[in-house]
């Protein structure tokens, strides 16, 4: 059960209003690593876990502040479009600085939400749940968690770049320090069950059932062999099992496929003569 | 450019049909984290990449592999096709086992594809490219493929015990090794980056102006402390600048929201009496 | 079955071309509230209508009217993309309000449709029929059909505030108009049912076999007391079957949650020990 | 901001596994009108509100209380797959029931959630915010949630004749009277606001501007007329302004429309010869 | 315009309800190939048409039938749901056969439409408009609609296979016919359109621009040479301007790209110090 | 498998930044007719081809040609995203030319790709595998690849007109007259195809099972003949077996529909009594 306070987390109001970038920051709130896509990913891997206590814990309440970061944007975004030029008279559409705002703007912004935030990201585009992760297996579930907040992370601070609006600033650094800390958190998590169980996902299939010779190859299926230089190429495997081995010129290992004709129910054989492969209790024209 | 050859990378046979595993195994080759979903993905990160022609050749190998990979995963799904039981007599639906067999299969794999593989996961959903990720920062997605890699490695297990096809297994099985190569491979991309620019993405933006104050506490946003167990809740933080520090009773930092009333040509004052915001050349009925 | 007749229902044309209020006006054409959802919606209900005779003509005249409002939006659209700057020389492109025109308009009115209204909303999302609602339930779904009406007018009213153009106002004051008429319709409707039936959908359900205690509580979620305040928290609920009660601190009534855990076979039990939990005939190296 | 308590709001606890139930059960989860609908649609129309403070608070009251049902739904679903068949043995595939049962789950539930709820409906089809609706008129939005508890409270009462385990009933009875009050709730609401404005949304419109000789009346567009018997088509509007007119034979009122041809750069004009509309710079073979 | 007549085009009625079968049904009506997609590209291709008015004529002619075919297949859905097991107590759980046909069922026939059709496809997916083709071009859109009625019929066909319900059939032997005249009806107007244009989309464009030395070579990008059996690797060429070449061992005309670093405010570039880009009025710690 | 030479099939390199166009160019990538569309159908009916080596050798080159063209056009736009304003100072935002740039550019290009290409079309939305078609007849599939090549080049012949960049229009000039080879190659094989088994998809069912009547008749629906003018309407059909007929009054076969009452469970007649229809082992209150 949850309970709302009705202050924010953080401030969230900008200096004024700019209906252009609340376009763009529509990304960070319901884009595929927005805060929706977060807090819905940590509030299902939450609900569904089977695990330790303390790991649900840790998940629902992550999940719940979530809950706050979306609306601390949704409420940013409300205000940048306070502005927004709705009512376009002739003239303002002559003067190219409003053309431009209104060209940029996302019209929806206007005519479906009525100066609002939505549910959606910097195209439009619906959140929608395939953006979210959650798997049962916290190891695997914990690294989508720390590649979401490296990519939301990267989201924010390119906006804070694209910016100087203080306000905005105010509240995009602060989604940054608490980005920084996720990443730190999911990377501590991480090291506590690798720790564990190890590096490969998942650790409890036995490795002597997996094809071995080909689990510290890298195949280079190009010409040229640049790909030789990089860590990934030589020295140990990660998993402390082997050594990486560079294959140069990887060979097919199987054979040429040779599918079976279809069957005559299916009326995709080439040249077949009419035939009906269903019969049934046949009776008059059209209908058998 | 690209060359394919004729041979598969492996064997991809089934020692016999199985229609309602064939719906199953759609997930691996077009889920959210099926093979089409890393193909494209390595293939992007490649083309788009600005950094060292290593990394550039890197990505191309592997997404030109993952192109076999789905390749491999068709022509099972094919095979596994082949005794569908599609023209379904009166007499054949009666038999309980035929009409669970009927039951359980994608009808699409019938209807539209005439025995065919699709690129759907195994609800029949369509592969869509929002599922890839291709943000021009490495450290983020590599993080993005390992999370790829895990994912995608424990729906082949789980696969794995839904099955026990030989063929279907022999062919897991190098899909599973291969998938260990490609989670070392990426722990190892990782480690390279991390010890030039430090673990937290982006490295470059200037850690002084995010909000410091809040980038090493777990806030704890629910009564009853399990949290306060884990790793994340304690000792020096994976970014080597300070402690995990645990806040038991998170405050509010911001205020209060209080909008301002919506503009007339919104048309949403509740209460507000009729009127016109954008008169223009306003003439008669209807006609303004 | 249908016929077609040329004219339109109403007139249709602008006074001059505007690509940018084409992109606009596409929402009321192809959105969620748009006028390709309530034709599909009431031709759908009228469809699979099961009671009276009276409601099944009802729905599909009105279904059918909104078949021609399509076709006057199409229409309008298509000449509102008359002007449309399709071959941008780079002299025109340094006239800053071609510019916002081209940067404002959809490039797939250009690309795609050839200067033609297409199937979509204002940010080029596609119409699809999870916009439509059709449950069998009269009651419920003329309560959606009063909803689609009172955001379609909605938008189509701020649509009429974003332009002055007296042709595309001329088709907009007869759209708002029959929208007037259909949010009278399905309110006549739906009192109607009420009177028959009671207000809560459905009616058919057994009131005792609901939890009654919380049947006419409201509970307040958050910190203070603002929403004691409204119709909502106090007086005789609108069933006649009770009173509104305010719940000032709403207690939870369940348990906190304890699930099993995973079986083996789903690999996600943290720390684990390497087992295949589905041995079938085993036999050799990844090959069971 | 939000806190979360570890208690479920009610109990959410089945009597015995059921992973075809759970499938279905996903409709009032991650539906068009699930739990997550409403949770997303009160809290965006809460944070977007512009209009009183009783208002806000009350809409944020109610979507952290549907927070607290998205939970229990989850909850219920993981246990109901407590049981499933995920390591399906051959002689287990032979047992009808057993292989109906597999037939009849969503796959996913296995291979992609380890045996966890996911945020999509009962055919697997993920949540998207295309079902929410703020549009920031309240009387509009008031309606959209009139609407969705209606069609909500049907769906589960549907569910509810869909199984006998008596603690699935226990929790839907939970749910069924919750949306009773809040039908009963947004009926209250609706009243208020219809007080203040009248019943045709957006009110603060001047009727004067619409085409009023259609506001009323119904049109037959179909032959035979037992559309008129019914409220709609006779006696005094509902927004008391007028009556029902019953029009048997609507006639077009607008003309046959003939658009212009398309320009040479649309390259769509059937016949025309070889030409480029933008020469530009022209110079060489392939090369312009 | 449209008129509504109550009777449907041609029998829609099953001898006896098959739920399954509704569920693989609902592929030719609402899905990808389905009627709603015939009906909608139809009707657009006819309201946007800037050409000769018998196409336009002739469009919407098409386009209408296409909404009674809709009509059609809805109410047989609805018809087949009749008996569906909607309230399932547990004894009709445990007969097979009952218990496939609840596996095999759509739930959401049941849950959300109430034993009606749904615009959807076989597997739930919704219809959406980026089904349909409606370029502006008709000798392109006269090949999408041949492409169309190529699928569709091919699909009816193989539900035809799928039944032997004589009530289905007739009705199916009606919708087979029409797609044999429609496929003859869009080749006709191919034949009309390439008599006058010449065979190549888009006609208007000259050829000489284009780089003539590729436009008549098949490339074989695979080991081995079976592809150059077919009529498409020799003899001359369709648009009669040249002769098939077969070009056993295609060379890259290309070089090998090398894009250029990101830039600063990107913060993608590996190992690159902290910076901000854009400093903007600088002034203090998080408040830039 | 598959092997990636490093080389570009052909150039794709602007001669200067552009990052509006880039935003057009991605509709030919990742549009509903973009290059991934065709690589993936490609691809797919390769895999899935049932019938003679040489039709899925034909199909896996072109298939993998297409890949490479997917490659060219990523790497075209990143280039042309090179000069994009990403940091947008106060300053340049006051300049019209480049605020709408801005406005015009896709968000996601900078904040989500990092002035990479994206795997969506011109708007932004994502390319998804609902746009492609394999059916396993080869016919109809050659009629959908000669739709997606002639609707193909139609689009990028649009964006041809829509530059002047000489970089730009040499690969487009590239991509065009491939275009060409592809629309002659389908004619061909649908040549093919058609001397082995006629015109009509597909051939093998029965012609004397479907409603012969119907199978040659051009059907009026609407006021008006001007449709009467086209091939379509008269002389002999394409599949020469008839002659067109055109029917200027075409009458209903069918007859009015009457559905069924819905059953108790679904709680969908109106007016219906309270009742639970399964009353299983019932008990006691809210706890059957």
């Amino acid at each position: 059960m949850f309970i709302h306070m009705k202050e924010l987390q953080y401030h969230a109001k900008p200096a004024k209003p700019d209906p252009i970038f609340a376009k763009k920051l529509q990304e960070v709130l319901g884009g595929q690593y927005g805060e929706i896509s977060v807090m819905m990913q940590y509030l299902f891997q939450g609900w569904n876990c089977r695990a330790d206590q303390k790991y649900r814990d840790m998940l629902l309440d992550i999940g719940t502040e979530e809950i706050g970061h979306v609306e601390m944007l949704s409420t940013m975004i409300a205000q940048l479009l306070d502005g927004a030029p709705v009512d376009q008279a002739e003239e303002a559409a002559k003067d190219p600085v409003i053309a431009a705002a209104l060209g940029g703007m996302n019209p929806q912004h206007v005519i479906v939400s009525g100066l609002g935030a939505t549910a959606t990201d910097s195209v439009g585009y619906p959140w929608n749940s395939r953006y979210i992760t959650s798997s049962g297996n916290l190891l695997a579930d914990f690294r989508a968690n720390l590649n979401a907040e490296s990519q939301g992370r990267l989201q924010v601070v390119r906006l804070y770049e694209m910016t100087t609006d203080p306000g905005i600033r105010q509240m995009l650094s602060f989604l940054i320090a608490r980005d920084t800390m996720h990443q730190n958190q999911w990377m501590a998590a991480i090291a506590e069950m690798e720790s564990m169980e190890g590096t490969i996902v998942p650790a409890s299939f036995p490795r002597e059932l997996e094809l071995q010779e080909v689990s510290h190859q890298f195949m280079n299926f190009s010409q040229g062999e640049e790909s030789a230089e990089g860590r990934w190429a030589k020295g140990p495997t990660m998993d402390d099992q082997g050594k990486f081995e560079y294959v140069a010129n990887p060979q097919p290992m199987g054979e040429k496929p040779m599918l079976t004709p279809a069957p005559d129910a299916m009326h995709s054989r080439p040249g077949a003569l009419p035939k009906l492969a269903n019969e049934g209790m046949k009776s008059g024209k059209g209908l058998l």
